[in-house]
Order: structure tokens, then C-alpha cells, then sequence
């Protein structure tokens, strides 16, 4: 079974990719930012970047919102991708996979518009399938699987589950345990509680795991 | 069909829940704050209401986390349920259908953990059950449908769906027309746009309309 690890602040993350919702504030998604070795910004997120003294890598995106000074600043590394079907986060990941960086944190994924929060979140399991991505906010961190998997945990961390697939679940060591069930609607396997170090889920539909900080 | 309307400011609210998500900010949701007639606050919101000079007709919750000081200030109107299977939202929900207020506005479920974002947007699939409920936040308003319904828009104002049943979905008015289409993951019904003052959503499957501001 994969196991999937809590971050911890002084991480260095390989690629991270970082999008339009709200800047990151909590220090775990900071200390990502901060030691990541290569940075992909949507284009949306120039603006808030520009305030830290982080230079990304690449600029992806539609990149009709930078600014006159931002294009002329990073013409080496703008990578405009202009097709409508798919939204910057998706074409950063994109970015990624085709470079051969198929170990992606997101963050600022989250936050504004709750469309775009619920929609960021859905994506990773389309992302799962070309790579492995997580994403990390101000508070907490979103996997997703299709198949069983283990996760660390601190005792008592809150745990919810999304199943995007309404296929059986079955978990270990949280507080209250689900056994083959199927989940009909969004918040019911929410809000659950890891009882120890690590927790294990068990399905095959696509589902998405989020650890509270 | 039923007919959902926009929210507008001076607007005035029967009844209003403030949930203990993010406080509002956005110039709608505080002009329905300020102009409810009846106003439920989950007990974790009443640190943020006594700031201002909004004084609620009744706090519901678990209660625990309320100060000495505001469980001696509003003891008359407390309401303390401390059953652990339903969130405070929902009993404030239901504590108002229980006093037969039926029209409800949720503010404050948004912001904050993304779990918690999640789980009240898709609660609005449960209310509709007992009550007349929707949902706004700082972004835009959220509502529940389970039959064919139409829907008050301001051209290009950008509609996400959300399907919780995977059921098929026809759509009039919106730039990217739906056509008797399912929906297997959360992302894809999201960033439509309406056509013009009016759009109609038709399907029998639980599902959530997001009307960005």
C-alpha cells in the first residue's frame, strides 16, 4: 500500500506548483513555498508572488491578466497556453508532466471563489493518473486515491473523506469506523478522527483524503 | 418551474443562520446580515457578531465553545443540542424549521477548512428536504434543486453545477450549453456562464447551482 506522509515545515519539495485562490499563510504551506526547488505560478498568482522575494521558474497560463511590467519582467519563462478547455492549474500540471516533474505540490488552490476551491480540489483525481500531487493549504492536505492506501496521521487530526466514486470504503484506526460503506452525499464521511500515527483507507473508487492541520 | 432569485443589498431576509465559517464581507451578505428580521448564529459565530451591533434571537450549537461572559450575557436564548451526529449548521437548520421558519439564508458557511466548505455547501441537498434554503457567501450564492428550476442571472454571470447524483442535466441560457449530460467528477459542470437575465438547469438529481457575484 502507498502511504501517504504528513509535510512538515523545512520540507524541501521538489516542484510546487502555486495557483490563483488565496496566497498561503499557514507556515507549512510557506516553508513549501519558500524551499521548493522549482516553481510554477499560475498566471493569476504573479501579482501576490511578486510581494515575496521568490522568483518561480515558469509562468503558466492563459497569461491575458499579467501586466505589461510582468511580461516584459518574465519574458524567458512565460509559457502561454491559450486553449479554453482546461483551467491554469490544470495547464500548469500539465507543464510539469511533459518536463518529467511528476512529484507536484499544489498550493493557494483554495480560498475566493468556492467553485473554483471545489473544482481544484475534484481535479486531483485527474492529476493522479499522470502523476503524484498533492495539495497543501492553509488548512490541511488533500490526496487522492483509487486503491488502498496508507496515510500518517497525528492522533486526534481531524480526518474527512470525499468519494468521488460512490463505491464501498472501509477504514482502519479512525475514531469512527467506516466498514464497506458508500457514502451518497458530499459531508457524510466527514469530520471523522485519526486514533494514531497512521490510518489506512480502503477502496476503489476515486477518493479524496483530507488531513486537517 | 420553480424561480430563484438573486440576492440584492437592502434586500429584506426573513430569517438568517450565520454559520462559523469565514464572517462576511461582501457588501450582499452583510446588507442580508444587517436587514434579516430573525437571526440564528451557530454558537462558534457569536464571537465574530459581537463585534458589530447585531444582537441574534437565538444561539444554537453544542455550546461548548462559548465564553462565561456570552453564556451569561445570552442565557435566554441559548439553545444548547449537544447530540454529536449533525453539525451546528444543521441544527440550526433545524431549529428553525422547527419554529416553522421555512426561508432561510445561510451566511458564514464558507472560508476557513475546506472540509468543513465542503460539507455545508453539500448539506443545502438535505435541507431542501423541510425548508426553503440557500446559501450565500462572500463569492456568491449556492442553491439546492431536484427538479427542473430557473434561475435569475445578470449576463455573463459565471454558473458552476454541481451534480451530487450522477444524473443527466440539460441546461437553457448558458453560454456552454449541457445537453441530457452526466457528470462524473466534481470540475466538470464548473466556469458555464449565463446568456442572458434568465438560465434553466432541468434534471431529477440532487445538484447545486452556484451564481458567482
Amino acid at each position: 500500500m502507498k502511504k501517504y506522509i504528513l509535510p512538515i515545515i523545512g520540507q524541501h519539495t521538489d516542484t510546487v506548483i502555486l495557483a490563483n485562490g488565496d496566497f498561503p499563510s499557514h507556515p507549512i504551506a510557506l516553508s513549501i513555498l519558500e524551499n521548493c526547488k522549482y516553481l510554477v505560478c499560475c498566471d493569476g498568482a504573479i501579482n501576490n508572488l511578486s510581494a515575496t522575494d521568490k522568483i518561480p521558474n515558469a509562468i503558466v497560463g492563459d497569461c491575458d491578466s499579467l501586466s505589461k511590467e510582468n511580461k516584459e519582467r518574465f519574458t524567458d519563462i512565460i509559457h502561454r497556453i491559450a486553449e479554453q478547455e482546461t483551467n491554469d492549474l490544470t495547464k500548469a500540471v500539465n507543464f510539469c508532466v511533459q518536463q518529467g516533474r511528476k512529484k507536484i505540490t499544489i498550493l493557494g488552490a483554495t480560498g475566493k471563489r468556492e467553485d473554483h476551491t471545489i473544482g481544484n480540489i475534484s481535479l486531483l483525481c485527474e492529476y493522479m493518473r499522470s502523476a503524484d500531487v498533492e495539495m497543501i493549504t492553509d488548512y490541511g492536505i488533500f490526496n487522492a486515491i483509487t486503491s488502498d492506501s496508507i496515510f500518517e496521521s497525528i492522533p486526534q487530526q481531524q480526518v474527512s473523506i470525499f468519494c468521488i466514486d460512490q463505491y464501498k470504503i472501509t477504514s482502519h484506526n479512525l475514531a469512527y469506523a467506516i466498514k464497506d460503506q458508500v457514502f451518497t452525499n458530499w459531508w457524510q464521511a466527514t469530520l471523522n478522527e485519526a486514533e494514531s500515527n497512521e490510518f489506512v483507507i480502503k477502496t476503489y473508487g476515486r477518493t479524496i483524503i483530507y488531513r486537517a492541520f
